[in-house]
């Protein structure tokens, strides 16, 4: 994305330029992702916005992005997959609340594509939901503020529940060759998670939380970083990692997603 | 903003090009303005986006737009404003569940500037609210999806309330002559338009609301498109009132909005 300097322009980061023409400003009026400093080490050259935060859009060309993901192994930052939280007493029934989706079939440690829907049935968001215990659930977000309607609902449901934005953001790691390195990274029961599963692990010592899903028809994995002042360095550890299988930062590959 | 073709791009629109390098490309997962095609002809170099929206950037160079909006008047595509429209028999007791702000002292015909909280006082946005009637409203939003706070809030709150976003798209006419080329487009009467009240008028008979507001220190307003298959033709009627003005189109001048 190109930048447009405001007079005073309240921030310049030191970026790749584009096409040697215009300099890439960012401002502080979207959120940057754990990942971004990263993102841009790594040659990002275009951003888009979603959920207000810059979403890396281009790196390289997208025909070779997408022939590296069906060949090999590629690193997405999808912090914007901005999380909700929901928990306590009533946090199950609360959820079933917001989806038509039937979550008894949804186990401790499980998670579903589930359509959150309005008082009409229209679509709000279709995240992936994952329940990390009874009655504790994340919502990995699609494009929109879903957080406040779920925060608008719960005002007058009479539930108890507890509604925020826990501060986690995923990685994708996607590719024929994705198994492999979260293998290397994290042992081999790895290999065991269902597809839709996921376990709790540590990078480098980092806590992470790894499902078993993606924004692709490959094998892959989403990394969730639990501390969000340690992306750099989760980061650097999963392409140190995925060297030996020739893995590469990737924009979102949209003709594999769907 | 410089758009990212995927392998099968979209829709490739035929726009100006970026530093003569990069084609812009508009891809259909943001809305189009009902101004967008007429601020496209008018040179708009650079898009941001804003409630799911294109906001037009750039045209030609942010010192000479603020010059032009302190000295001229100056034209702008601000519907990423979206729309709330709070209507039905609870709509004040509704609109005052949403905001600290005292509404018993807005007037019919009047406009607030309002903040909308959360369950904690938390800020979910500030709007501009104008009460349409004494049970309908419209707040014109900042960059949050209030909309679905909103109908969050309604789902349990034991009200009749309706929610909707009506079919609004503001444009912005800023700067001292901003007055001149009013008057000119809906009659005198505009001069005796108090600050934060709005009027109904028509302009080439195009339905609109016009409310003496903006983003702006200078004198200006807001001439709200009620019909979005209208909006070149309402762009091109007030261009042409301006012209005698030196009216031109500049993107949102942050400068002389705080």
């Amino acid at each position: 994305m190109m930048r447009v300097p405001g007079p005073t322009p309240p921030e310049v980061v030191d970026t790749p330029y584009n096409d040697g023409q215009s300099t890439l400003f960012f401002g502080p009026w979207y959120r940057k992702s754990p990942f971004f400093e990263a993102t841009l080490r790594a040659g990002a050259k275009a951003y888009d916005i979603y959920n207000h935060m810059y979403l890396p859009g281009l790196y390289t060309d997208p025909f070779e992005e997408y022939w590296h993901l069906i060949n090999h192994v590629t690193l997405w930052d999808v912090s914007v997959e901005r999380q909700v939280e929901i928990s306590g007493k009533d946090g199950t029934k609360f959820a079933e609340l917001l989806t038509p989706r039937d979550l008894s079939t949804c186990k401790v440690g499980q998670g579903k594509y589930v359509v959150i829907t309005d008082e009409n049935g229209g679509i709000i968001n279709d995240p992936v939901l994952i329940r990390l215990e009874k009655n504790r659930f994340w919502l990995s977000l699609a494009n929109s503020d879903t957080l406040l309607w779920a925060k608008g609902v719960a005002v007058n449901a009479g539930m108890d529940v507890d509604i925020v934005e826990p501060d986690v953001s995923p990685l994708q790691v996607q590719g024929p060759k994705s198994k492999d390195v979260l293998r290397d990274l994290v042992g081999p029961e790895i290999l065991d998670l269902g597809y839709y599963y996921f376990m709790d692990a540590k990078i480098g010592g980092i806590p992470v939380v790894i499902t078993r899903t993606g924004w692709t028809a490959e094998v892959g994995y989403e990394v969730y970083l639990l501390d969000g002042s340690r992306g750099s360095e989760l980061w650097d550890r999963i392409m140190a990692a995925g060297k030996k299988y020739d893995m590469r930062p990737i924009a979102p590959s949209e003709i594999r997603r769907i």
